[in-house]
């Protein structure tokens, strides 16, 4: 019972002072006008509790900072209509930028969750020097940047997207064993190339990323009462991702989500990280196109891009030939037996399919429903069920510009005042 | 980016009524002296930012539910001294509750964690319909609530802990493989069997309230820095309960934590589930007993109490018995290639070990922590830590009376004002 002065939920309520009670409330507006939609002034003031003068002063910053615009007069309503205020698209975007194995990816998102700019250039990122790899990466960020300008809007963050451990309070990546990178200081080296910019540049777990990206996606699908939900990003790699209770699950030390190397094949070939039998080496792209195809099968090679590689698989299943069937069969059933354990564990809502495994999905589901039915211990597998995400590729590249974006749902001072100017 | 009404975090500050309020501030001032120690009225009012008479208002409404009391004078106050407001612990107690294969046991809890009573039964549940065990318990429960109310204090709840798959919401035991119980709604059957008490009566997976204890337990070892851990209590069977951020994970439908049944061992025997190869089938408290001892030693037999049984086992250790030094490692090394995977997943900040793993702890955790030193991705097992818990096969009960606890502290208008006045 005895508790340390630290953690005390509820008590402490100390008066905060001017400057982030203000900062607060611009937050609660910015926010209101996502979630609950564009709305008067007045319906703003009533909804959130704060009174008229307040919320007139606050949106008429937001508007200052390019984060919200005046749209059209409220319809229907008695006596003067008021002005509805509306969430401003184009001033702030947020930028997620991706290295993987086999390609590296950009994507660029404006507040109202548009894409401005999207691109992915194959790369075999795990045969080159990674500085080589950054400065690829620091071009492809450039021109998003440069793109955001160009329609008049402001680069709110980047946030950097890694399939492997990182510690992202230093923006160290510890290790990248797909990449074979290890202690490279990402952050520190992306923000050099980039010129040390003002706005914040930021590093996550890929899987992670694209966890967030998918429980949007989710919640968009199925509404507020997924909570709990588990991606698996198919690529060379394996990650998971796992949102429990609407919240990321990181770890106590940022490391979690480690899926790809549970034990679970014993047959399984030599790893990428050293051991043998992990997960990857069973569901991994690698693991698919060696069973499905020959050594020098086009479909291999690194330097085409993979969504080009898989719709020849796709295309080959389509027409029944037997090897790829076969091939997509085993790999689904052995995703089942992983992912049964996840399901064990976690009892997620929803097991998302990312990467690679979305794109094959209609092969890879079955086998897949089938195992976890089997080996989950809850009945008809804790009610789990298995959707495909329409992200694909671009999961982690969307999930990193949504945190930069968010960041400016919490902080909208983050933003410069003369967004708006930029913009007209 | 579309979202529904549902969720609005931080905006829908609607005026609370003024019940609400009361009820808040009086859970706020409970718990402030909780967390924060004894202290005056005016430290509170500091404190909280509350002012002096809705303090003093809400102290005496809370000494008159039997939830704080006077204690002594301040020290060394300037001007005229305060009285110091302290934990009532007398007022209120919390009960929990176990069913497990080979015991049943009973914990009530005052409102400042001590015990006020303490039972375990041996019982071979297993083998025994469920109606007997549930008269059974409810006669250890309705101990406990005389206990209770013998010492003048108020029984907030009683929780049921069961080692299986629970709907919390509804009260129904779903399934537990290791007592071979199946849809009993045990909830209404305790309820019936107490005579349909004043006290709320709730049922939960013994993993996830053993968890809970155990998190409370390592916040007082080593503070608040705690966030993630995994607890792995060990009997017949093998749970998990996993806090996150702080937070019990109890997954999309609350069937979380079902680790006994990962297929880690192809070799193992069967299961209580009707599976091969689950984790459980090479750690649980059998697969020891059937490594380290003949079929007609007293040790495997379920009527006798379990601690009795692992003091035996430790006594062998001590003396250096070879086949039962071989059983150990080999449990140690299993529970090290099933937790690799729990810390893969989840990076827990600790490891906690429950149960009878606890107990038999200093054999155990070398091959443990071996193993996941070689088997997690993240370098030094991503900073877990392997700790034996000190509440030894107690933390369930423990774990569900600071459920009921817990309400009170969010609720204190739970409690009747008569509370203090039974106690005097």
């Amino acid at each position: 019972m005895a508790l340390s002065e630290g953690s005390r939920p509820g008590s402490g309520v100390v008066a905060a002072d001017h400057v982030s009670l203000r900062r607060n409330n611009l937050s609660v507006v910015l926010r209101h006008v996502r979630e609950a939609g564009s709305r008067s002034r007045a319906r703003i003031a009533a909804d959130t509790g704060l009174n008229k003068a307040t919320v007139s002063s606050l949106v008429a910053e937001l508007v200052d900072r390019g984060l919200l615009r005046d749209g059209q007069s409220e319809a229907g309503a008695l006596g003067r209509p008021g002005q509805l205020v509306e969430l401003d698209g184009r001033g702030v975007c947020g930028v997620g930028a991706e290295i993987n194995v086999d390609y590296l990816a950009v994507t660029a998102l404006d507040l109202s969750g548009e894409t401005v700019i999207e691109q992915r250039v194959p790369l075999d990122v795990a045969h080159l020097d990674p500085s080589l790899t950054l400065d690829r990466l620091a071009k492809l960020i450039r021109q998003a940047v440069t793109a955001v300008s160009a329609r008049g809007g402001q680069t709110a963050g980047v946030t950097l997207a890694v399939p492997g451990l990182i510690q992202s309070a230093t923006g160290m990546l510890k290790l990248a064993p797909n990449l074979g990178w290890t202690e490279v200081p990402v952050v520190d080296k992306m923000r050099a190339r980039l010129g040390d910019p003002a706005y914040p540049v930021r590093v996550d777990n890929e899987a992670n990323l694209a966890a967030l990206a998918a429980y949007s996606e989710m919640k968009v699908a199925d509404g507020d009462q997924v909570q709990d939900i588990v991606l698996l990003t198919g690529a060379v790699g394996v990650g998971g991702g796992m949102v429990t209770g609407g919240h990321l699950l990181r770890g106590g030390h940022g490391f979690s989500g480690e899926v790809g190397h549970m034990p679970v094949a014993p047959v399984g070939g030599i790893c990428g990280c050293g051991r043998t039998g992990c997960w990857e080496t069973v569901v991994g792209l690698t693991a698919l196109l060696n069973k499905a195809t020959d050594p020098d099968d086009p479909v291999r090679d690194p330097s085409l891009d993979v969504e080009q590689r898989l719709a020849e698989i796709t295309r080959r299943a389509e027409a029944g030939d037997t090897r790829t069937l076969r091939a997509l069969a085993d790999v689904g059933t052995w995703l089942g037996i992983g992912g049964a354990i996840l399901v064990n564990i976690l009892n997620p809502d929803v097991l998302v399919l990312g990467g690679y495994f979305a794109v094959l999905g209609p092969w890879l589901k079955e086998p897949l429903e089938s195992a976890i039915r089997d080996r989950v211990i809850a009945p008809e597998g804790g009610g789990c069920r298995v959707v495909r995400s329409e992200l694909g590729f671009t999961a982690a590249v969307r999930g990193g510009a949504q945190i930069s974006l968010d960041q400016v749902f919490l902080d909208p001072t983050l933003v410069g005042r003369d967004a708006a100017g930029v913009a007209q």
